[in-house]
């Protein structure tokens, strides 16, 4: 069954993640558990929940009563939700919500037709129409997804009913593209990255074998889709016209330069990829995802961490075009770029992909949820605009305040599922060597491996300093441990047990008690036999900084933002007499750090940056020059906007001397 | 038959508009004439001529070869071509050119059914759903652009064969719509504006009556639409949900505040509206367009006059809501713009109107051609970024070059009829008044009423000076004549031979000799017995200008456009080491006005600012502040832009101190 997962080794305790944790606990996967069962008012339905039991009842009796509601992908709702359950239940056990997984689990079983196959849309609505839509229909998605979610339950909770079923459907999978040679590739990847996980679970070669045929097949043929519409006298959305940019089948995956279409169907796909790239030493499948990896972080991607510019295709547009008011931005895609760094940190040492997972979480991510846990957002645009974003129709998708569920909710669970799995990214366990990518406070269980736990502590983001401390089981621990040093802090110290370790060109193994090393990879490297009284300590550099973009993005020429860590900021108008429009940065002005505040917006750190406040003519157009007034503007972290009504919010600011 | 129109009364003939006067005449009429024909390579097929034999072969033989081809409108580019070739024949005989309209005016009546009715579209594709579908159909639409042409044609040649025609059709619709009380009002407005000219032009009343019963009832039944859609069986565009903003029809249309939906309808139909205000003296509907008039200029206007923001529905969006890039600022609206503003002069007479008339003319209008007069936007975002525009999903609509010709050809021939009657909106003659709005070179021809001519002579845009010299008839003329003075204007000198004319609060009519009075309309009025050799001038300051946007339009926040006399300028990458996205203004520098460059697009003058060109990092996101170097910006008329290949262009330029 594989070793003890990272998210049953590591558990998040303290901190910033702490509180998180016990929200994901408490409040969101409760309340989706409410909304896949349709018990909140006023919410969009979901219908999920009844939908099995509508596929069981028919698989039982031979029919059903009602309909099926929903997404063709609904199922892939439940499937993250359990994913979500199965990490939370690895850190908190609950009997309770066990059960009532287990229950789901069982419908899930009972909606599974004999020869291994399993989706609710096509057993309750299209029983005849199996495997012919694969460009529309989602099928090997929401296969995807309840993969996921089987191997995650199986290695949170021991418990394999899951596993069987959805193996049952791999085999189904494989029996069907592989021996019989069905044609064709998901429209909507998905199943590529839970084949691999299905395959690390289970060991068995022909999941990885069924991962690299959808990869590589992919664009192989780019007109597959074509000739299956040709084929087909039936549609999911009406008569949409083939793009295959959209769908990323222009051409083969590994010719392809450029991250285009559908955000999270080619982060996903991209994560499959560099999962199979590392699995099987693919050189040129792993040279495929870096072009694209580049491609997304130095053209593509939001300082936010979002990627996705454009609501038409939920899509990724062309280099350098990222407007902040009409983002798309969608959580889940950030989410699916988080996946992808995973994977390629594990492909390629380079704390680049720690740093950008890091930048998605922290800001595009977290600000997809209320702090509450109770709203989300699906669009997370730079720019707020009262009167226009969510009201014009350019700026439909761009709600100024999260809802409360929707009727394509793929973003919630995903959310539930990233924060009860974060242990998964932000430790790497290799038999040589221990890598601390991000830095959630909690305890490392390390037991089987280094001889002993770690104990990580930090208010992280909010604190710079973060504390190691080792609970050997015997006198000493030996931990070959590599710490990631986010590229934006410029000055960091690190100490053991009080004094500054000293920094050496190269590890050379001898006298190291008090050294370390600055791997090429950005990861500060030392190795040590730690002692129960040992502290390691890292101070990194949080000053706040001003980010500037290129000059080739058009939306942000003249403009500033403000980070501190790993935190982008931004100035919302309840916090700046309800005006961000007629904010300026003073360049070479003071961006000072204000207190930690407990009892604000959850416990958050304002900043304080030297601007001016513009004062123009009401007209529109006029003549006389703006007058420029000092001010101080206040900014709070992006993931915390839309918290407090309707009001502007704007992450770049013009910037003026 | 009326009174001899401007058209053929003030003949441009030299200065800026009278290249614009060859240019119609020679390149874009027989371009157009030819697109029509379908005689031009590689550009769109237009087969309105076409459509016209068809139908009128079906009319005679009951059948006809071949299928109707193009837009449900596609007969009103034939309409807007030939208002504009008898606009041209005014001002320039041409029998040959003349012949062929006569040709296709007899082809059109050969095309009309006994009972009046004229559409080759229903005629040809859909004979028996006359009037079923008012929502998309166009067939009103049609009808007013062919009643104008009738009119134009009527008024410019004498020639009445084409007003018999279209006074058919008229009666037809009055019948159909009055008598039989039909029920509905048209998709797209024109036929309003229309028969307030057929009413002006023919004297009968009816034309007015029907002309005031569609104002009236629209909106009035706002569900009217989805009534009809749900009657028919048949859609021009599939099944499109009905948007009663989109048609402006929400509520009645005095009762309307905000200028919504379709730009061109809003405009076409508000225009209709101020006539037929100002022709009944009716206060609420006059009130209506005050209303609509201002909360355009005032919140919904791109400051090139252009309008609509977005690309969905061709609209406008909501108040303050202008984004460059994306903008859909369509040539027709702007054209459109120009008719309203014109209208709502001889409503109200205040120069806010003719401002506006000249920012939409020099700006948005004349940047809607080639300035070889072969090619057309139908687009003109206020912003150009090779790579993203014409490229991007979002920015499919915002070309960067100007193509031949469209499936939906509107603009073209829109543009050369407004250019063909630029004397409508130059000149106003009332009974007790003449006003000059516009600047435009030419002779004015006032024998019948103020017992003279008058020559207007002036380089305008790129001169400050006009000069208005005197023909009178006899020994003297008398004229009270009332000169527009731009807003934009801080310091104009008026002169009457040379010397300067002396400013009065109040006009007395006594020792008027030397004096002028500065009516609150914005226009310089004088009255006067001008003799052979006077010569009036007027001195417009011209000096260039920043200016800037209120602090709601957020795309220009911190950033400053640049105006000389009625010209915006823009920064091309042509002029400017080809990237304008690092150029930001100085505060406080200089712009000064270059020479004027005879052999440059045209005739242009340029504008050079002080100010910075910033160099950063091409890094996607870095923390180094731009460093930024003193440079020149090379400006040019927005009216010229992309005549010169693929080009970054910008309007509004971050300004800095």
């Amino acid at each position: 069954m594989g070793d003890l997962k990272l998210v049953k080794r590591f558990e998040v305790t303290d901190g910033f993640f702490g509180r998180y944790r016990e929200l994901v606990k408490d409040v969101v996967l409760p309340y989706q558990e409410n909304a896949l069962n349709d018990r909140i008012e006023g919410a969009e339905k979901s219908h999920c929940i009844e939908n099995f039991r509508m596929a069981a009842q028919k698989l039982r009796t031979g029919k059903c009563d009602g309909e099926f509601y929903g997404m063709v992908f609904q199922d892939s709702d439940v499937a993250k939700w359990l994913e979500g359950a199965a990490y939370c239940l690895a850190q908190n056990p609950d009997p309770e919500l066990e059960k009532r997984c287990d229950e789901i689990i069982e419908l899930i079983g009972s909606a599974q037709h004999e020869d291994g196959y399993l989706n609710t849309y096509f057993t309750v609505k299209e029983p005849d129409k199996r495997w012919t839509n694969l460009h529309e229909a989602h099928e090997l998605y929401c296969a995807g997804h309840m993969i996921e979610a089987a191997v995650a339950y199986a290695e949170c909770t021991g418990k394999n009913r899951l596993l069987e079923i959805m193996c049952g459907m791999a085999d189904h999978i494989y029996r069907h593209f592989i021996e019989e040679g069905a044609e064709g590739y998901p429209g909507h990847p998905e199943i590529e990255l839970a084949l691999m996980r299905l395959f690390r679970c289970t060991k068995e070669e022909k999941y990885k074998e069924l991962a690299l045929h959808f990869i590589n097949v992919r664009g192989a043929d780019s007109a597959y889709y074509e000739k299956e519409k040709s084929r087909n006298n039936w549609t999911v959305w009406g008569n949409r016209t083939v793009d295959t940019e959209y769908n990323q089948c222009t051409e083969p995956v590994r010719m392809q330069k450029k991250a285009v279409g559908h955000a999270v169907r080619a982060v996903y796909l991209y994560t499959g990829m560099a999962d199979a790239a590392m699995e099987t030493g693919d050189d040129t499948l792993a040279e495929a995802c870096k072009t694209l990896w580049d491609n997304i972080t130095g053209s593509r991607m939001y300082v936010t961490g979002a990627i996705g510019s454009a609501y038409e295709g939920e899509a990724f547009t062309k280099d350098h075009h990222l407007p902040n008011d009409t983002a798309y931005a969608e959580t889940c895609a950030a989410i699916g770029l988080i996946f992808f760094a995973n994977k390629m940190l594990y492909l390629e040492r380079d704390r680049k992909y720690a740093d950008e997972m890091e930048r998605a979480l922290y800001n595009c991510v977290l600000a997809g949820m209320q702090l509450d846990g109770t709203r989300f957002f699906y669009v997370n645009p730079l720019e707020a605009l009262p009167g226009i974003s969510g009201e014009a129709q350019t700026h439909r998708h761009a709600l100024p305040v999260r809802p409360k569920w929707f009727a394509c909710a793929c973003c919630p669970p995903n959310v539930a599922r990233l924060l009860a799995s974060l242990s998964e990214y932000a430790w790497h366990i290799l038999p040589d060597r221990l890598f601390c990518n991000l830095f959630v406070g909690g305890t490392l269980d390390l037991n089987d491996s280094f001889g002993g736990r770690i104990r990580l502590e930090t208010n992280y983001p909010y604190d710079n300093k973060i504390t190691y401390r080792f609970e050997p089981q015997g006198e000493s621990m030996s931990v070959p441990l590599a710490i990631r040093i986010p590229a934006w802090s410029d000055d960091t110290v690190i100490c053991l047990n009080g004094r500054p370790l000293q920094y050496e060109e190269v590890w050379t193994g001898d006298d190291r008690e008090y050294k370390y090393v600055m791997e090429e990879s950005g990861y500060a490297f030392l190795h040590r036999d730690f002692k129960a009284d040992d502290v390691l300590t890292v101070e990194l550099d949080m000053s706040a900084r001003k980010v500037y973009t290129c000059n080739k993005v058009s939306a942000n020429t003249g403009k500033a933002a403000i980070q501190r860590g790993p935190l982008i900021y931004c100035a919302e108008g309840v916090d700046n007499d309800g005006d961000v429009l007629s904010l300026s940065l003073k360049k070479g002005g003071a961006v000072t750090v204000g207190e930690y505040l407990p009892d604000k917006l959850y416990g958050i750190q304002e900043l304080y940056a030297d601007g001016y406040r513009e004062t123009v003519s009401d007209k529109l157009y006029s003549y006389e020059a703006p007058i420029e007034e000092d001010c101080q503007i206040t900014l709070i972290p992006y993931y915390a906007w839309g918290n407090r009504g309707l009001n502007q919010m704007r992450v770049w600011l013009p910037e003026k001397r």
